[in-house]
């Protein structure tokens, strides 16, 4: 079995209900048969859709059971109307059911300042409700895509103790990605059985070490969630903090969402390279971020990787320009692993064409111990395209 | 008379040394008769040029007399041999002209981490200081340009009592142009007659309305430099910092360099749009700055204003996820000057292409009295292209 409804006791189930010009499926429902605990990380942006503040605020409670999805439109900006649609969206499926309004989580994501067509998505939920199936797994993962061009899942099993867990997640998310959380919606699923706190803090640091490592075009968006529903089904014994199957559930649990961060870089729109952008030998961790997220966001670096031209000099600009003090005459610099500049100096290598799909980048500023990763993608003519065309 | 040299007593010249492959000239000289008081402003990159330590340096003194410019290569990221190369360059032509090597500046602009070479520009000064004339002001402003696709000079004259003065200025830059000073050079020359301390603080105040407040893509260069030179053979009466005559005097100047910001923009790398960003309403100038540089660094909004798309979704997430508190039941969004959001939601409106050569769109937040503007360009794939074959 694929996808988010691999683990035991989880069904999915997608429909179109006319939010998307093209007829796909815009309408999914992700379902446990048995109340879950939930963790979850949402967007920051001040101007967030209202599905958002819905879900943060019934995710508090710590127990859910579904989350209905829309894509095509993100239910935000359009005022206090944004609110009540989610309520009543949620409040229509909670019904069908038969589960409170509280368990039922919402996520949207698509074009911003456009009212939900909530009597359309209403008339649909009977029929979603009733085409729950294990099965739909993978469909579940390709009706929440937007410009995504391929649906993103990850399955993995591990075991605590005797028993076998499964570890689950699909994602969107293309433009608009950035770390601290852009338009990209991850559903993660498990039937491991765990601490309220464990699974929180688990989710947290996965997170913090995929999602909140990538950027597309350092945009972020109004819609971001990241949510976790783990239902206990498997039977194993309860996974505590600090536990030795803790840390295997962790290890797997960052498996699942780096995967799924690396599929949405790979899906970039327009990307046709992989980058990654290491940042080493900072005096602090926050330097080292600091620098690490404006090299990725440099739109000439990001084209110079598209025109496959090791033009380091760019790189060593970016760091330069960056909000952190670094001594100059200190700062080395490599293409993959070729040395470019040494102690602020070109070394003269030749370089040669940036071939392959994957481009790594590494910076050692010498001047302490702290080190950054990030990922992102090339800037290309086809990002340009894709996002001038995106409405019309 | 065109460009730099029209003020009286300035002279120009310009030759090609091998420095640029396309055998164009890529050396220039800008001289006044007399020595001038000067003023100037420097990147902050990290990382700058042996060409900016050695100017920052010798500006420090106040009087300067020349400056010799280079283009097609940076000067940078090549170690000690910069700051020697800086000095033997304006050395040379110091001789040359019979000046105080310390009244002899410098800048360079092109290629980071490649060597100057040294050799052949010192066998061409000499025939570059020959060659100073009146007539030479256009092709200086030709000579320091890199992948500009014209050349920016601007002349004004305003009347200092009864005595006319004029001021004149010549810029190149076209990609890596962002506030705080970016790949971007600037030369101003002047007649008037002016205190030293009037001087700077006119040349530092026009700096801030203009270069400070344009942005092409965000990145920001190792060699920016602007510098004024004022040689006072108009022979007006000198003037003071808050006489009548500094008020005419920075008005006329600001305008100089605001026009060349703002052709700086129109020739950014496959820039079709002038894009003028407002944020209004901020409670302090460091929220409506933050909130106007982000908003103009955002890839989804030049991209969108590329393709003519009034997607006014994409100012509003862009706005929200600024790092800055706001009210999202406040803000106003226009687009030209048709009200696309409203109160935080949006108006419904039909807002058409974004025809024209040029887009404005207003942020009010509403909630103080704070604003800022800030001026850049949309992103084209003609930019991507530029920027991927840049060196190749």
């Amino acid at each position: 079995m694929k996808g988010v409804t691999a683990p035991q006791g989880f069904l999915a189930s997608t429909i179109s209900c006319g939010i998307k010009r093209s007829k796909r499926d815009d309408l999914a429902l992700l379902y446990s048969e048995v109340p879950c605990l939930c963790a979850a990380t949402f967007t920051t942006n001040k101007m967030k859709s209202g599905s958002v503040v819905l879900a943060e605020t019934r995710v508090k409670n710590g127990i859910s059971q579904a989350v209905i999805v829309n894509s095509g439109n993100a239910n935000c900006c359009v005022g206090k109307k944004e609110l009540r649609d989610a309520e009543d969206m949620t409040g229509v499926a909670a019904r069908s059911m038969d589960l409170d309004p509280d368990h039922v989580l919402i996520a949207s994501t698509g074009i911003i300042g456009r009212s939900l067509p909530i009597k359309k998505i209403k008339s649909k939920i009977g029929a979603l409700v009733k085409g729950l199936k294990k099965a739909n797994g993978s469909k579940f993962a390709k009706a929440i895509m937007t410009t995504d061009t391929v649906p993103k899942e990850v399955v993995t099993e591990i075991k605590i103790g005797p028993t076998k867990v499964k570890i689950a997640g699909a994602a969107k998310g293309a433009g608009m990605i950035c770390p601290d959380m852009a338009t990209m919606l991850a559903f993660f699923t498990t039937d491991a059985a765990i601490e309220k706190g464990a699974l929180k803090l688990a989710f947290k640091e996965a997170v913090a070490d995929s999602f909140n490592r990538i950027t597309i075009d350092g945009d972020m968006s109004t819609n971001d969630s990241a949510i976790i529903f783990a239902n206990g089904l498997a039977g194993n014994k309860t996974i505590k903090k600090n536990s030795a199957g803790y840390f295997k559930f962790i290890k797997a649990l960052k498996f699942v969402a780096t995967e799924l961060a690396r599929k949405m870089i790979l899906d970039g729109e327009g990307a046709t390279k992989f980058v990654e952008i290491v940042i080493k030998g900072a005096k602090t961790q926050k330097d080292a971020d600091i620098i690490a997220r404006h090299v990725a966001d440099s739109s000439l670096i990001k084209t110079m990787i598209a025109g496959g031209d090791p033009n380091w000099g760019r790189v060593a600009a970016s760091v330069g320009s960056a909000d952190v003090k670094i001594n100059k005459d200190r700062v080395d610099i490599y293409i993959g692993n070729k040395s470019a500049m040494k102690n602020g100096a070109s070394t003269n290598a030749s370089l040669g064409a940036l071939k392959g799909k994957e481009v790594k980048i590494t910076v050692d500023l010498k001047s302490g111990r702290s080190s950054s990763r990030i990922w992102t993608c090339d800037l290309t003519e086809e990002y340009v395209k894709i996002n001038a065309e995106y409405e019309t």
